[in-house]
């Protein structure tokens, strides 16, 4: 879920009712606050703590919340995950801290010391491109013993490293989600069990429907879905040759366009600048309804 | 400078005394606290707070004070600012933020906000290895027509890049550091004006000898002293395979040997292990006391 | 298909017999030699040549042969281009070049220039590990328009890239073949066309059957395959921390220790050393028989 | 040196002449050909093979030349110095390979096979970018053992590396050179014994004034040099935005227009386009001429 923002100090208020509302409407089975789409690391603490609060109040246990708990300080990351026990989160996702490369001996260091401080459920949530850091087998492996890792996230989208940390996580029966969603139907084909798709802000039945449709065993469907999720994300990530791809500025233009959100504003150091044109959506918007 | 810490929560009060004193006693003409080797971020807010105050209040105006802000979020990098101007710091240490790859484009708009939010001049600080951004030469030029831009400190270790950054400073009149302290006098020579070495924790005149020698145009005396800073290298950072190479714990654990801190604590997710015998450390104080 | 050696100057023409037969014995579609399981590269000129024609003596149009021509220099790419079609090759599969980093712009170029030069039909190969270049998609959609483009190889194991390139293949009516084994199934889910399996010169039959299981709607069977794929994959390819991951060494050992090839001999930079026991072998072949 | 061309297939005999006798009228101490500006790893053999004897014909005698044998085969290395052997070369530049990125084991065996079967004195060569492949600093000091290894060219930039191998290659009493130009005066400084540099193509006698400026302790001089060597730069290699930096293109564009080569010719993947205009280099020339 992004974050809705009037500007770099104030929430959206209406529009994250809004959003909320709009996702959950569309069938998914939970929520995933403060992760990289939702520009955790960029926000001041106090928004951070603000969304929680406001998020859980609104879903108010209609379906489970994740919240993210990235830092660069293991610290930081606790206190978060300390307000989100409060708040009524049901679990937090973890990633390796982004500013030192630390080695392996380091990176199981920081997960065992955060894994025994952190007292809600732990997600493990790789994200090499952002944190230029790779959970690795080994790793994983040993983290998946610790009772309080109860999923995981890979957003790598390095689909044998996703399959190898399936037969991992199998063995613990817990589940497997997969981060980039135009690999949400292969993933699952694959074996894993569901996707966090940045897409879903704006259109979340669409991935709700793949999701449905593999589990029916309708493959042929999922793949004319597939099709489609392909054309949303070339439409909504087309944001220029900017490093971050786009992705957030144009979940958020979307959502404005739609009158979801109030603002499309993005924090600094990405931009907020608004990638298409009023009838690219109109066009993407009937295609999904046509579907 | 690093951070004197007793463990995660707590700074070493007394061994942060004694280091600004042990560090003063060999004649440098500044402090940089919060920077890398200080563990900025890495270390939970209110540490870096009380860091600051304490810091300014035992140096009492002898030398320049400089502290980093660097964060993933801009907002933070400000309130860091903000502490600082209030302690008395005379200039902060910006660097780029560290979780999105952005664009050219983006990471020139986080500094133009960044620079007009800050009050305290400012020191741009290029750390590619840990930031995984590049402030580039176009960038550079546009940043130092900024007022508040008042420095620059280059942790690149890439003396092409320096040049050309040399060549730009010069016409604002604007000093020029160098990070890694092994191409401190090298870096001298092709016209910096000073380095920003972690080994002047521990053996701070050393620096300062090699400072003053090129000074002087004693260039010869120079070299000599920079192959001790190679045999000081090569001992205090050989900690292991460790990706953060064996920097700030190689620092801490002989600070701690020789008496100056009380504990080498490190926080997560760098290793507080420490990388060497006594009887290297002793080799090596003799090898500087006969220099 | 490896290169089967008896030194760094002699291929092992024996174990060459051998070994086309074994692969052919599985049922596969066509033999693709002199790439990177090749070790195409590594090779004197004399050797690659000689491998193509008895490859072509051999297999004498039993099933299709392409041949790889990567090389660093264009007009070398070209000689062997003229070299195999002498031979009877079917088809060469073409790589960037991978001295200098080049740009966007002069990869097309070169693209351009070595597409006009050779007469045999052309499978392009995306390989970025090894070539550190990326076949991007706005490339490949101009190169897919040359008439003697009739294939793509994608060895990137990047499944969002995979299926950019399937919507561009599917205009031209082309083949698109998977290179990383352990997602041969995956990527047929994703409708792809074939795979080029480096374990299928072990064990030729088990890639077979995914690809009819896969072909015939059969996904549960396609699945239980992948597992003995991945099982097969983890002993095979353990060859200790090499970066070239022990694939080659891994291959020619265990089809030395079965008899097919007379040596496992690998060429510098890689190593031949053997990576695992005979046990571990007896046991792969018998969890392939009872599959 | 760069390789003066007509098309692909054929050299540029007269500007082959021209160009050596332009460089040795600079005052160099010795020619480096079929390295990175050389173009070797691009050139076909025959050309390689060609160049080889007409430079020695042509030099006869009056400086050393070294020739790159660097090749993904090493036994086309090899080749390629049993060619400069008998045409009178006086040693081979050898680099890591690249195609596979190997261990640190692998590349260990790979040059002590290659210094094993090549029977001229061999000069170590790191050009990480090209390569891929670094020479670290444990396996330098395994092959300065090598009594065939008689020197070292460091085209790393990374000065921290260079002055390591400083401290090796003195205890056996052979040159280090520095391949980035711009860093020439600097590395002879920090203790280097000489520069590869590619402007020298067209202005040899800056750079190998700045050489008899250090060597006669005449530093100022030499730092004045210096700042004429960036002007050079900026513009010789301000050939766009590729890959490859415009550094061949620049050096041949310059040679052309000002007569000494018949042609611009580059050979792909590299681009033959000419960065820049006749009046740049004018003045470019009048600053030389001035200086």
């Amino acid at each position: 879920m992004v974050t809705p923002l009037l500007d770099d100090n104030q929430l959206d208020q209406k529009g994250l009712e809004n959003l909320i509302e709009h996702i959950l409407s569309g069938g998914v089975h939970g929520l995933f606050i403060l992760g990289t789409t939702g520009e955790g690391p960029s926000l001041k603490y106090s928004l951070r703590v603000e969304l929680i609060k406001r998020v859980c109040n609104q879903v108010d246990g209609r379906v489970p919340i994740l919240a993210g708990i990235m830092d660069s300080s293991l610290k930081e990351s606790v206190y978060i995950a300390n307000i989100a026990k409060e708040a009524g989160v049901q679990a937090v996702v973890a990633a390796p801290p982004y500013f030192f490369p630390v080695s392996k001996v380091e990176l199981s260091g920081y997960f065992n010391q955060l894994l025994s401080e952190v007292t809600l459920p732990v997600y493990l949530y790789n994200q090499p491109t952002l944190t230029k850091l790779t959970l690795d087998v080994p790793l994983v492996r040993d983290l998946l013993k610790k009772p309080n890792v109860i999923g995981f996230k890979d957003s790598s989208g390095d689909m044998t490293y996703f399959q190898k940390i399936k037969s991992l996580v199998r063995e613990h029966d817990i589940p497997l989600l997969c981060g980039p969603e135009e690999l949400l139907a292969e993933s699952l084909f694959a074996g894993g069990d569901g996707g966090v798709s940045g897409g879903a802000n704006v259109f979340p039945a669409l991935y709700v429907d793949i999701f449905d449709a593999m589990a029916a065993g309708n493959f042929e469907k999922a793949m004319k879905l597939n099709e489609i999720v392909f054309m949303v994300s070339n439409i909504l990530y087309s944001g220029g040759d900017y490093g971050s791809g786009g992705v957030i500025n144009g979940i958020k233009s979307a959502l404005a366009h739609f009158g979801i959100l109030q603002s499309n504003h993005v924090v600094s150091p990405l931009s907020s600048a608004c990638p298409f044109t009023p009838e690219q959506l109109e066009l993407l918007q009937t295609t999904i309804n046509n579907r």
